[in-house]
């Protein structure tokens, strides 16, 4: 039986006590919501030395860091040492999205390398060895390569794997029909539509969906149904294909669900700061509650180097009207593939838009430790403070090399004018 | 005449037009909403070398950065190097918040170093005077010496003035009644309150309101109306002292309109992120459309280090719903004085904060920039992403620097595999 059936069947199962326990919420409760489809337990069978990753309706709000090589930079060194970095900082799951070098061997070594939450994009692999490894085009893949990379990624225990199986023959057309500035920007979403458009074909991962759930069942991982029409800009955002994409996301839900197989629903991409609502709202009521992962939004086209804060300020939002899981952004998106530093600042902005939505939630435990920051502060008691800092290290760091005189021990901005010292010290004349 | 009077009598000023030429907006437009309070031109008569800077209603969120010494920091040189940056960074305005070393002369060479809008808090230096040049205790300044702290500013020409003028008994009793984790956190508010409490007397600068007044119309600077009460932790917003404050504020606008004198209002603080659109509906409504400067809001307590995220989010969300001047965080924020890659960081996220907000207020030519942004990068045409980019030098820096292969002209993310040249090159098989 698969997580989604033990639920529906009312057993706990040892993964859920697990997940439960790791995120501070109930397994019963989370239980019902597994049931509901409003909450997934991630974890593919095959994943020996991952831990269970709960997501969704009542949980803290999930980061997730992407990594991986491109063409361009392989190195396996450099991603494994981003794997280390983005769980050091606190990300929930890594994505392995490479496309350049020993494409397994890399995806073998990142899995190894830590206990998270692991997903992938079988479809760039797929692709990737159609021209690199056979000489084809793209377009020339065939429906069972694309299932053969799927296999093989799951047999790794990829926890979930997106699939962009709402690229459908209709929503292209809506798109081309209506027209926008980005076209398609997701990559695996455009290897799919230039597939369809080369062979003039349905997808077949549209096509063969029952397939695919049959593929995915033993390994029990997660559908995480890709979002192709994703808008590249803010120009293109909410528009036919893309809600036409998530109408179809909806069906396939079910479809999944009723499968016994555990959904979630990705989402966009570059919004307009006053459309996040009404996008988490509609993914909610067409998707019937299920777990929404957003890759930000960001809410400018116009901040390369700077889309750790544009996606954080659009995680923030979202997650704050209910999106469950976020993808990060680095400061190298739209420029280049991320170096470790990157990848560092990326998890801790997109932290910081988790908790901050996380206090929207009402979620335990979430506001408590701002309020014991604050504590902190107004005491002036700096080794708590860094304690309970996002990152104990750089807070620690950026005082401690400000060259503060500790007699008043407050810090170089107002030095003995502290405010908090001269409320401590405010009493009526004697 | 004030630029306040002679918008009532239908006089379009040459402040009036050139802060309008500046902004991008019809100067008799400018005047009509200068007249009716819901927008500013700032500008000190004494300040030869200033631009008039437009704030509020139909025109681009601004940007402030704060700067100045402290007693543990007291460089001239690091501070004009920080009003330097923050200006070439895109700062509107800059507050020079000096409280170390020769105060005086760190504000003369700020303000002779730029044309940018300057506000500076005159009780800083008032205070800090009467502890280092009187060696008496900042609960000893008199009322006079603290009008002739603000004078002694605004003949040196800066434009607007943080004055405290809605810290009163009453709200410092419905603070210490209601009960709060971190009472006052502003350095303004802290120095106000300690002193009425020393001797059990009104706040001078409400209870001489009609002097100040006096006192800064033939200047004709603009008043900032400061929030004493701005909450320092997410637990203490939108209270009762906060928002009682706010209420004063909302009179002493009034007072300031009938009296000819510019006026905008400032507020939080650290809100937590479903409080920021109350908070900023609140002060449109009981200040009657008055321009509103907030500082953040920050969305969490604990993210020391990375309070320009943190300020980023709340000041998007505070700005998309109205307000019209965000002043920036840094991120030493809450660790120490900012050096000057914190005061460029710093602008750089609340510039994209601010931007963000435009976009969502419909503000004439901010959906434009992100439109010929994604054409450039829908065209792989580098060079133009450059130039739109809201910090051009670091975006060609990290491409540069990421050993791109220039051949496939897209970047090492995604290679040869770019979503953008995969669409581009779809088409039906021949």
């Amino acid at each position: 039986m698969t997580q989604l059936e033990m639920a529906r069947q009312g057993i706990v199962s040892d993964k859920m006590k697990q997940a439960a326990a790791d995120a501070g919420i109930d397994a019963e409760i989370l239980r019902q919501r597994i049931a509901e489809g409003t909450a997934i337990v991630c974890h593919n069978n095959m994943h020996a030395n991952g831990r269970p990753l709960a997501v969704g309706k009542g949980l803290p709000t999930r980061v997730n860091a992407n990594i991986g090589t491109s063409k361009d930079d392989t190195s396996i060194d450099n991603e494994l040492e981003k794997a280390r970095v983005a769980v050091a900082a606190g990300a929930d799951a890594i994505m392995d999205l490479s496309t350049g070098g020993p494409i397994d061997e890399i995806r073998r070594a990142i899995i190894a390398e830590t206990q998270a939450c692991i997903g992938s994009v079988p479809l760039y692999q797929a692709a990737c060895d159609t021209v690199v490894k056979k000489g084809k085009a793209i377009v020339d893949m065939t429906a069972d390569e694309i299932f053969d990379g799927i296999k093989k990624h799951l047999d790794d225990g990829v926890d979930f794997i997106t699939v962009h199986c709402g690229v459908t023959l209709s929503t292209v057309e809506r798109m081309d029909n209506e027209g926008r500035i980005m076209d398609v920007v997701s990559r695996g979403g455009s290897f799919t539509v230039a597939w369809m458009t080369h062979n003039n074909a349905e997808n077949p991962l549209y096509e063969q969906y029952d397939r695919l759930l049959e593929l995915v069942k033993p390994y029990d991982a997660t559908l995480s149904l890709g979002d192709g029409f994703r808008p590249g800009c803010l120009a293109d955002a909410t528009d036919r294909a893309q809600i036409h994409e998530l109408i179809i996301l909806g069906e396939l839900t079910q479809r999944a669900w009723d499968a016994g197989i555990q959904v979630m629903i990705e989402g966009p991409g570059h919004v307009p700061l006053n459309q996040i609502e009404a996008n988490i709202q509609l993914q909610k009521s067409l998707c019937h509650g299920a777990p929404f992962y957003v890759l930000g939004p960001l809410v400018t086209d116009i901040a390369p180097g700077y889309d750790h804060i544009t996606c954080a300020i659009g995680g923030a939002v979202a997650a704050g009207a209910g999106a469950d899981f976020l993808c990060y952004v680095t400061p190298s998106e739209h420029l280049c593939l991320p170096n470790v530093q990157d990848v560092h600042d990326g998890v801790m902005a997109t932290r910081i838009a988790a908790h901050a939505a996380d206090i929207v939630k009402g979620l335990p435990g979430a506001m408590e430790k701002d309020i014991a920051m604050s504590k902190a502060r107004k005491g002036l008691d700096w080794e708590t403070q860094y304690c309970l800092a996002i990152d104990p290290e750089l807070a620690r760091k950026r005082r401690g090399e400000s060259g503060v005189d500790e007699e008043h021990g407050a810090c170089t901005m107002c030095g003995e004018f502290c405010a908090y010292k001269v409320m401590d010290e405010r009493k009526p004349k004697q």
